[in-house]
C-alpha cells in the first residue's frame, strides 16, 4: 500500500512547485547560480521513520540554521547563565542582519540574530582532540545521523563577502562582547553556515530536537532536555526574526530558516521537517518552504495551541475485585467472602503518556474513591511515557493513600515506573516512600503486626515481594488478623504499599490479605490434596477420594516444562504444591504470559477443547508437585464406572463454565 | 483521600507567600491600599474541574489580562484580516505602555501593548441590544463562568488618572486608527481593565482557552478554535512585553498579566491557571505570580517544548482473525479453513488522541501490512480525540486500501469517527468514500460482483449494513465466489469499505467473506438444526438425533427476553433461527454488550459454572426460534442412559473449554 504520508509530501510539492516567488541568495556563487525551480521537502517521525519528496537529497549550505545547533552546544557547554551574561534572549522585532546591540553593554538582544550568532561560536571552544569546528561538524553531524561536512567554496565566498558581519564582529570586540581577536570566531561562523545538508539532514536534526534531543534513528544523545527547551523557545521567539508574530500565529512551531534556501522546523514530540528552495523573501526565508509549512501546519492541526483536552483516555479501565477477581481456585464460601468484600479493592488500569493532565485525572480517581475502598491498585503496565508532573502526582497518591490507612499497589511489569517513583520521592524532602518489595514477609498477612517480631524472624527473607510470595512459605505465614467485633479493619492493620509485576499475582496477594481480613479460617494453607480443589470439591467425598486414587504423582523441577504447546490431551494435572506458568505463541513468535497457577489450580484441561491439543507451554517456576488423572484413566472409567465419569465430566464442564463466567466477567468490566 | 493537586497548590502558597519584592499598583486607590500579603492560587483542568488555595476568592481589576479577550472577541466579529489591518502582531520588544506605533501608518504593534488594545475595544461594536461594555462584560462572564461586573470606583480612578492612555488614543485618532471620538472607546477600554475578577475567575477563563474555546464548566463555546489559537499565538509572543523571551524559556506557556495583580496562564489541553497578588516588578507582572508560574511549569514539565515522543501508544492491539477469530460457531472444517486464511485479516485497535504522529503510527503500520493481508480492521471504539491530521490520513489509508482490492473495515461504536472522516473525504478534491452503511445485500458476499444484478435486486433493502448482516435474508444470499485455480482472490471481488458497530459482527462478516472466497461449501446458511450444531457434532449423528429429539421448541419475538440473569441453570438453548444478544450488569448498574449469538449457537450453558445461575441476560433481536435440552431432561438421562449422558457431559466440556481457548488467545493476542 502507498503511504499516506508519502501521498501527501508528494502531492504537496506538486502543489507548491509552481510558486515562483522570491530571489535567491547572492552573496555564494553556487546559491546564486541554484536553479530556483529546486524544492525538496523532508519529514522524520520521533521514531526516526523518515519520508522524502522533491529534492529532498540536494545538498545547500545550511547557513543561519546553524545557529540553533551552535546556541546549543554553547548552553551544553557554558550552561545556560554564562551563556546569558553574552547574549540576551528577547526578540528584537529586527531583521537577522541589524547591527543593534543592547544600548551600554553591546549585548546582543538574542542569538538567532548575526550579532548573538558570531558571539555564540566565540563561546564554543576545542576539546578532547578536536578543535571548535571540528566540534560543531561533529555534534551536527551527530544530530544528522550522517558525516556532515564544511563546503570550502561556500566558506570562502562568505569570508570574502562577509563585511557586514567583519563589522559586527569588530563591534562585539568593541564592547568586550567577544573576547579576543574576533576573526577566528568569525572565520568558524562562516564555515558553521557552510556545512552542505539536504532537505533530509534538516528534518532528522530537527527530528533529534522533537524527540528531546536524542537522534531518532541512531538513538544517540545530542543535546539534554533542557539545552533542546531553551533551543526551542528560543527559536520560537527569536527564529524568524521580524516575522516572529505572524509565523507564531500561522504555524505556531519552533522553526529557523537559513538562506541558503533551507528551512528546518519542529513539532516538538513528534517529527521534524526540513524544506529546501533556493527563492527567499524579504525575511531571507525560503517562499516554497513558508509556504509548505503553513500548510502542513493546517492540514495536520500541528500549532502548539491546536492541543485536544487531554487526560479523557488515561484511565483504560476501572472495576473492583468482585468484577475481576483472580483465577485462584477456592472455596465457594471464600469466594462469597470475595464476592462481599471485593468493592473494598478498586483497580484502575492507566495508559499513554502520563503528563499532568493525565495525573491529575488519575489523582482524581483515587481521590473520589469511597471510603470504604481499602485497597487501591493501580495498574501502569500500558503507560508509554511518565513525567515529573506524574511522579510527582503518584508519590502523592501513595502518601496520601498510606497516610489514610489504606493499601496502594502498583501492578509494574518491567518496574521501570515503579522506580523512577522511588527515584523521585527519594530527592523530595518528604524523603522516601517504603520499599514496595521488602524481603521479610512481615506482608503477607496484616497479622503481622499484631502478632509481632516472631512471626516476622520466622518468615523466609528470600527474593523480592513477588518471589516470597510464590513461595509456600510466605503463604503458609498467612494467619487471622484481629478483627473489630463489627468486622471492620482494625486500626493494628499497616497499610502497605506493593509493586507486583503481574496482575494475578497482585489480586491473588490482595485476596489473600482480604481472606485474613475478614475470613481468616478460609485463608488456604500450603500444599493442596487434589480432594481439596474445586474440581473435586463439586464431587462428594467419597466420589473425591476414588478419582485420587486413580492419580499419579508427578514432580519436577524449577524451570522444567511440564506440558509443551502441541501436545495432545493427557490428563488433568492437579497442583498440590508449587507454580507454574502458563505461557503461549502469538504471531511472530510472540510469547505470551497467560497465567500462573497455584495450588488447587489444575491444568491439561484446556486441551479438551477445539484444538484437541495442549495450547499453552506449562513451566514450573520452582519445585512443583501434581498428581495426574492420565487420559487412559478416564477412558477407563467411562467403561467401568458411567456414573462416576458423568460426575466427573459434569465438574470439568462446571469449571470450565466458571472460567468462561470469569473470563467474560473480566473482558465485560474491563473493555465496556 | 486528600488531593495531591490541592496539597500541591497548598504547599507553593505556603512558599511562596514570604516572597515580599514588587510594588502594588498605585493608580487605583483600592489597589494601592490591598493589603501585599494577599496571595492566591486557582487551577481548572479542561474537565472543568477546580483545585484553589489561598485568597482564591479575594476580588480584584482585570487589567490588561482583558486585551486578550476583547481581542478574541474583535477577531470573532470582524475576522482576523480587518483586525490585522488596524493591529499588528509582531512583539515590539516596549514596555506596555510605549508610545510607539509603526512608522507612517501608526498602526500598533500588537494587541497586548495598550495602544493596540485600546485600539481593539474601538473594533468592538454594541449588537442584539447590548452596548459594547455590556458586550464585553457578558463574553467575559461567559468565559469565566459566572457574572463578573465593572467596579464603578476602579473605573473613575482609571478614568481620572489615565492621561498617558488617553494620549495614545488621541494619537491613534490623529493616525487614523481610531476612526471617530477616541473618547467612548476610551472609557470602554478603562471599564474592560475595571472588571472584578477573582484567581479562581482567571482559572477558568485560562482553562475556557486551553479548552478551545468552550468553557469546561458550563459547556458554552466562546471563542471558535481558530479565534482561541490567534489569541494564545499573541499571547506568547506578546503577552510578557519586553520579558517575552526570558518568559518563552522559563515558563513557554500564553499569559498575559494585569497590574491588579493578576496573571492567566493557558495550558493548552490541559488546564488553566489564575494567581493574584498585588506586589508587580517591573514588567507590571505579579511578582509571587511569575514565581508560582515558573515553579508550577518545572514542577509539572508544562512547558511546550516538553513534550515526550507521540505515537507510541496509538496502536494498543494488533493480531490476525486466526488469533482472535469471532465466536460463531463452526464446523472444524470451516475452522481450519478459517484458521488457515484468518492471518489475511489483520486487527489493529487504536486508542487515545489521535494527532499527527499518531495517525502516522497507523498509517505505517497500515503501509507494513504484506500482500497477504486482504482485510484490515482499524478498531477505534478506544479513540478519544480524531484531529484534522487523522481525519486526512485515515482517509487515504482507506482509498490506497481500496486502490490496492483490498478491504478496509471499521469498528466504531457510535460512528461520529467514521462521520467526521465520511465528512472530511466529501469535503476534498478527491471527493467522496463509498457508503460504509449501504442499503443493499451486495455487500454481503464477494460473489455479489459476479452474480451480478439478480442477486442484488433479490436482496433485502433494509436498514444499515449491520442491521442487514443479521437478518437471515442477508446471511442467505451469500453465494460461493469465483476462484482462480490457485485459489488466489479473484479479481472481480470488489474491495469493500464497511462500517460495523462492533467486533463481533465485524469479524462475523468478514469470516463469512472469508469463507464464501476459499471455502464456499462451508459457508453457513439460513437455519441450523441443533444437530447440525458444534456441541452436537461432537456426537455421532445417532445420538445427536436422539438428543434432539428430547428437546422443546421455543420461540420469541423481537425484544424479548429469554432469558434474565440471575436465573438458576434452566437447560441448553440452541439457536435454530433469528439472533440474541447476551447483556450482562457490571459495578454501578452498568451494562455490558457480551455477545451476539447466531443459530447454531447455544445459551444458557453458562449458568453451570460457578455461579450457578444465568449471568446474562439473552434478549432476542428479531424473531428467534430455539431447541431446549432442558436441565430436567438431562437429569433424566444421566439415570436412563448414562454413556449418552457422559457424551452430552464431555461435548459440553470441550465445548466450555473451546470457548476457553478462543477468549485466552483473543485476550492473549489483544492484552500483552
Amino acid at each position: 500500500m502507498r503511504s499516506p504520508v508519502q501521498d501527501y509530501l508528494d502531492r504537496l510539492v506538486d502543489q507548491i512547485r509552481p510558486v515562483d516567488e522570491g530571489t535567491t541568495y547572492q552573496a555564494v556563487p553556487s546559491a546564486a547560480s541554484m536553479d530556483r525551480n529546486l524544492f525538496g521537502l523532508a519529514l522524520t517521525t520521533v521514531e526516526g521513520h523518515c519520508y522524502a519528496s522533491g529534492d529532498a537529497e540536494h545538498a545547500f549550505s545550511l547557513q543561519s540554521i546553524s545557529k540553533a545547533f551552535t546556541y546549543g552546544m554553547a548552553l551544553e557547554d557554558l550552561g545556560p547563565d554564562k551563556v546569558h551574561e553574552k547574549i540576551d534572549v528577547e526578540p528584537s522585532g529586527d531583521p537577522f542582519n541589524e547591527i543593534s546591540l543592547q544600548a551600554g553593554t553591546g549585548r546582543p538582544d538574542n542569538p538567532m540574530i548575526n550579532a548573538g550568532a558570531i558571539t555564540t561560536t566565540s563561546l564554543i571552544k576545542g576539546r578532547g582532540g578536536r578543535d571548535r569546528i571540528g566540534r560543531i561538524v561533529n555534534t551536527f553531524s551527530d544530530a544528522a545521523g550522517r558525516d556532515l561536512k564544511v563546503s570550502e567554496p561556500v566558506f570562502k565566498a562568505e569570508d570574502k563577502t562577509g563585511h557586514r558581519n567583519r563589522a559586527l564582529a569588530w563591534l562585539l570586540r568593541s564592547f568586550g562582547i567577544l573576547e579576543s581577536d574576533p576573526e577566528p570566531s568569525l572565520q568558524d561562523y562562516f564555515r558553521q553556515c557552510s556545512i552542505l545538508v539536504t532537505a533530509k539532514d534538516l528534518s532528522m536534526m530537527a527530528a533529534t530536537l522533537a524527540n528531546q534531543g536524542v537522534n531518532p534513528a541512531t538513538g544517540e544523545r545530542v543535546f539534554s532536555p533542557q539545552v533542546v527547551r531553551w533551543v526551542l523557545s528560543v527559536m520560537s521567539t527569536c527564529g524568524m526574526y521580524d516575522d516572529a508574530g505572524t509565523w507564531a500565529i500561522e504555524v505556531g512551531l519552533p522553526a529557523k530558516s537559513g538562506v541558503g534556501g533551507g528551512l528546518l522546523v519542529v513539532v516538538p514530540g513528534q517529527m521534524g521537517v526540513g524544506v529546501f528552495s533556493p527563492p527567499l523573501d524579504e525575511h531571507g526565508m525560503s517562499v516554497r518552504g513558508g509556504v509548505a509549512i503553513k500548510q502542513m501546519a493546517t492540514d495536520f492541526g500541528l500549532h502548539y495551541g491546536d492541543v485536544p483536552p487531554l487526560g479523557r483516555s488515561t484511565i483504560r479501565a476501572r472495576y473492583d475485585l468482585s468484577e475481576a477477581p483472580s483465577s485462584v481456585p477456592r472455596s465457594v464460601e471464600a469466594l462469597q467472602a470475595l464476592e462481599v468484600h471485593g468493592p473494598e479493592c478498586r483497580i484502575i488500569e492507566i495508559g499513554g503518556d502520563i503528563g499532568f493532565a493525565e495525573a491529575e485525572t488519575l489523582a482524581r480517581a483515587a481521590v473520589g474513591l469511597p471510603a470504604s475502598v481499602r485497597t487501591l491498585v493501580v495498574d501502569v503496565r500500558k503507560v508509554d511515557d511518565f513525567g515529573k508532573a506524574a511522579a510527582r502526582m503518584l508519590t502523592h497518591v501513595v502518601r496520601n493513600f498510606l497516610d489514610d490507612r489504606r493499601d496502594l499497589i502498583l501492578v509494574d511489569d518491567d518496574t521501570a515506573l515503579t522506580q523512577s517513583l522511588l527515584d523521585y520521592a527519594a530527592d523530595t524532602e518528604d524523603g522516601a516512600l517504603p520499599d514496595p518489595m521488602p524481603e521479610t514477609t512481615t506482608w503477607s498477612t496484616p497479622a503481622a503486626s499484631t502478632a509481632g517480631a516472631a512471626a516476622t524472624a520466622g518468615g523466609n527473607a528470600g527474593g523480592s515481594a513477588v518471589d516470597s510470595f510464590t513461595s509456600d512459605a510466605a503463604v503458609s505465614d498467612l494467619a487471622p488478623a484481629d478483627l473489630d467485633a463489627d468486622g471492620t479493619v482494625e486500626a493494628a492493620v499497616e497499610p502497605e504499599f506493593r509493586l507486583f509485576l503481574s496482575r494475578p499475582l497482585a489480586l491473588e496477594w490482595i485476596e489473600q490479605r482480604m481472606l485474613a481480613r475478614h475470613a481468616p479460617d478460609l485463608v488456604p494453607t500450603g500444599d493442596q490434596e487434589p480432594t481439596r480443589s474445586p474440581l473435586l470439591e463439586m464431587l462428594n467425598e467419597e466420589d473425591a477420594l476414588t478419582l485420587s486414587a486413580f492419580m499419579e504423582t508427578r514432580n519436577y523441577r524449577a524451570g522444567q516444562v511440564i506440558r509443551r504447546a502441541g501436545q495432545p490431551f493427557g490428563g488433568i494435572y492437579f497442583i498440590t504444591a508449587g507454580q507454574v506458568e502458563l505461557t503461549s505463541q502469538g504471531s511472530g513468535g510472540r510469547r505470551y504470559r497467560q497465567a500462573y497457577l497455584s495450588p488447587g489450580m489444575i491444568f491439561g484441561e484446556i486441551a479438551l477443547g477445539q484444538a484437541g491439543r495442549q495450547l499453552t507451554t506449562v513451566r514450573a517456576m520452582g519445585p512443583v508437585t501434581t498428581r495426574v488423572l492420565t487420559a487412559q484413566v478416564i477412558s477407563a472409567l467411562e467403561e467401568s464406572d458411567p456414573q462416576l465419569a458423568i460426575k466427573l465430566w459434569s465438574a470439568l464442564a462446571r469449571d470450565a463454565y466458571t472460567s468462561v463466567e470469569q473470563m467474560s466477567r473480566e473482558s465485560g468490566a474491563r473493555f465496556e
